[in-house]
């Protein structure tokens, strides 16, 4: 079992349409990524771990798949789509990762 | 509900003890965590999402509680204990930060 991550970092002057993201563009993705797609999560960064501190992520998002090979079938034939809405919704260059689930 | 993620950088250089994380860290956490620690999730990085680039982070793991005061009240009384088994697993500094569970 293997996560997708996208991680938008909390860059100053960032922007990111919270609404549009949770109501169009995952709605969108999840449609096309199919039953391939096993969970997903979104979640919104609040703050650092030290007191004061501002988290270094706006949006962590992550996308579960069978596998590496099930996740690239799935989201190549689709990549231009998705990746073209990311402009409707922030100005962050997400960081993505393809991580294996130990637990 | 939130989550407290913890991020170990992918840095050049860095060790990190698996085993040792899941065997002895991660169960010793939710031990002295208990009731308020409601799930974890301990993913690996294998790569980047661009073909040939390494993942950003070598571990990414996950604690949700109900709330920020459920987090910290759980968590303060044992923040020397947990923090200190740190450099029993590896040498990297992790990124912390709290988030807002949206999906």
């Amino acid at each position: 079992m293997i996560k997708v991550y996208v991680l938008y970092p909390n860059n100053s002057g960032a922007t990111f349409d919270m609404d549009y993201y949770l109501t169009k563009h995952m709605p969108m993705v999840g449609e096309r990524l199919g039953a391939a797609l096993k969970a997903m999560t979104v979640d919104h960064g609040l703050a650092g771990g030290q007191p004061g501190t501002e988290a270094a992520y706006r949006v962590i998002t992550t996308l579960r798949f069978d596998s590496v090979d099930a996740y690239q079938k799935a989201f190549m034939p689709h990549a231009a789509e998705i990746q073209g809405d990311i402009p409707r919704f922030t100005n962050i260059a997400p960081t993505v990762q393809i991580s294996e689930v130990k637990i």
